[in-house]
């Protein structure tokens, strides 16, 4: 019988030391799209091959998509899929998870190099419509990690986008340029602030739900 | 100008002290079902309707439905919702958020009270498909949490039902049968263990990628 092969991320401590430190600066999405439609596999597939993931590394399995790379890039590819896949008048969701700083991260599948110049911006920064979401942000390794998550969900009164508070999320209402514009502000105040954190982001639009 | 109204969870500290007794005690599964069909509607609609929900605390929304209350009667509805909401050939997922212990919960919102007769299982202990699943555990406010993650993902590996490690998420493949068995598990054990915990589980059936 051969031996089983355990994982052991309790090797590692909250700090990231035990990350190589490009690891560290590896901003990384996975998102999974569903589309409420029987032609769910051509809209799917059609806003992933429409996205530019040139400066991004990118992976597509039976549950969900990754990008890992430059924190700008992946918040410019998951917007540009995200725009990419919205049909008029079909209900459609995208679970994100965000996440940078996971001590058992390597420095693999990723592109750091890359410039600042942003592959898909320019082809979507003028598309408009409303967007329902739920957010949650998880500050791991520290005892305080309320307040962060506090601070986040002010931001988002302060912008008039905060739509309400729920159980385990929290709900924002706006158009879809607002929703991105602060999904970069969450990950610039949370690589700042914190070692490790998880940024779930659940979109959704053309719900028939009032 | 009328004052805003802030969120104040920073005042709220990682044992759970913040929160009620009783609040401690309640365990949330906030969901969203995906159907990737024109008849989404009917689908997810039948699915909520058709699950008893008596034993819980049960709200649905735009974005997502959510049960509170005993853990195995939160467990037992959740897990009668995927199974009804099981069509043969239909790609569908289900986001679940399961939680316990957020130091800004409140007593409310939830049935305590009920014993301990499970009101779906009996309905559907004999249905079985296979379920694809990404797994992710957020143990709150400790600096060893890694070894918490590496637990559960190990139990999995001892089932046989690991099928992977990806970035952020933990694979499972496995009968809908042993899948919710291991959710009850892992929310046995985190409930013993940990003071807050979020476990993120999406599953997904009948999916056309291989």
């Amino acid at each position: 019988m051969s031996e089983k092969k355990y994982v052991t991320y309790g090797d590692s401590c909250s700090c990231g030391c035990g990350a190589p430190e490009g690891a560290k600066q590896i901003t990384g999405c996975r998102f999974s799209l569903s589309e409420m439609s029987d032609r769910y596999i051509e809209y799917i597939l059609g806003a992933i091959e429409k996205t530019d993931t040139s400066k991004v590394w990118s992976s597509t399995g039976k549950l969900s998509t990754i990008y890992r790379g430059k924190q700008i890039h992946v918040e410019d590819a998951v917007k540009a899929c995200f725009i990419n896949a919205f049909h008029e008048g079909v209900h459609m969701t995208m679970e994100c998870t965000f996440s940078k700083g996971c001590p058992g991260d390597i420095e693999g599948d990723s592109y750091l190099a890359a410039d600042d110049v942003l592959m898909n911006e320019p082809a979507i920064k003028d598309v408009h419509f409303p967007v329902a979401c739920k957010i949650a942000l998880y500050p791991m390794g520290i005892p305080d990690y309320m307040k962060y998550i506090a601070e986040v969900v002010n931001h988002a009164i302060d912008l008039g986008i905060y739509a309400g508070s729920a159980h385990y999320c929290t709900v924002l209402e706006c158009d879809v340029q607002d929703l991105f514009a602060y999904i970069n502000y969450v990950n610039d105040y949370c690589g700042k602030n914190l070692s490790h954190y998880i940024f779930e982001v659940t979109m959704s639009v053309n719900s028939p739900t009032k």
